[in-house]
């Protein structure tokens, strides 16, 4: 979408949420988490750079953890460091495949996308 | 994603966000109401199917209609019955595009979501 060299307004972002049952939900909040843990090995420093305190960002990898057959984050709690996490494989897949969904929606929806951009007052239309 | 026969979990929903600017967003949101607005023919009408306030439902709908070039919504306000609205063509068109890309997301990302889905612990996979 940055065919279109007269246009100097960023390309739009998504955020996609799947709904797999009123418990059960996957978004950009948990796929941003899992891939700074996968980052940083920590789920307070993931958090920190997600401005997600401590115990919200605990609670998020707690709530995956038990939704999925098999843990997404393996982690040491506590310690003078604090601990230190990790992604399973599980982890790594889940984050794998939910970034994949993202890129097929910018590429395949990318006309949908421009078309609704385009009846904007601040689309690229404008000069 | 219903060719799993063995499967008595409903399909995964989607919400998608398409954030334009920090200012400039559509979601799922906006989205229902325009279509409520058109099925019902009233701005308060829409919003109450939606548990939404007349205020909070007033408010999208100004701010959709001042985002675009072209408004989306027409309204006559107060009167006897409250006034009524409709959706303009480009109102029309803004969610005729906006339900075409999650129907895309959908069909072109099901390997995706399904994968995801199978990690689950209530995934299709459990008997």
């Amino acid at each position: 979408m940055s065919d279109n060299s007269d246009n100097s307004s960023p390309a739009p972002r998504l955020r996609i949420r799947i709904i797999f049952s009123d418990e059960t939900r996957l978004g950009p909040g948990k796929a941003d988490l899992l891939e700074r843990i996968r980052d940083t090995g920590s789920i307070a420093a993931a958090g920190r750079t997600m401005s997600m305190s401590y115990k919200r960002a605990w609670s998020l990898v707690e709530e995956m953890n038990s939704a999925y057959r098999t843990p997404l984050v393996t982690s040491t709690r506590g310690g003078t460091k604090g601990g230190g996490a990790r992604l399973t494989e599980a982890g790594e897949e889940i984050l794998e495949h939910y970034r994949a969904l993202e890129d097929i929606t910018v590429d395949k929806g990318a006309v949908q996308i421009e078309q609704i951009r385009a009846m904007l007052k601040d689309g690229p239309g404008k000069k």
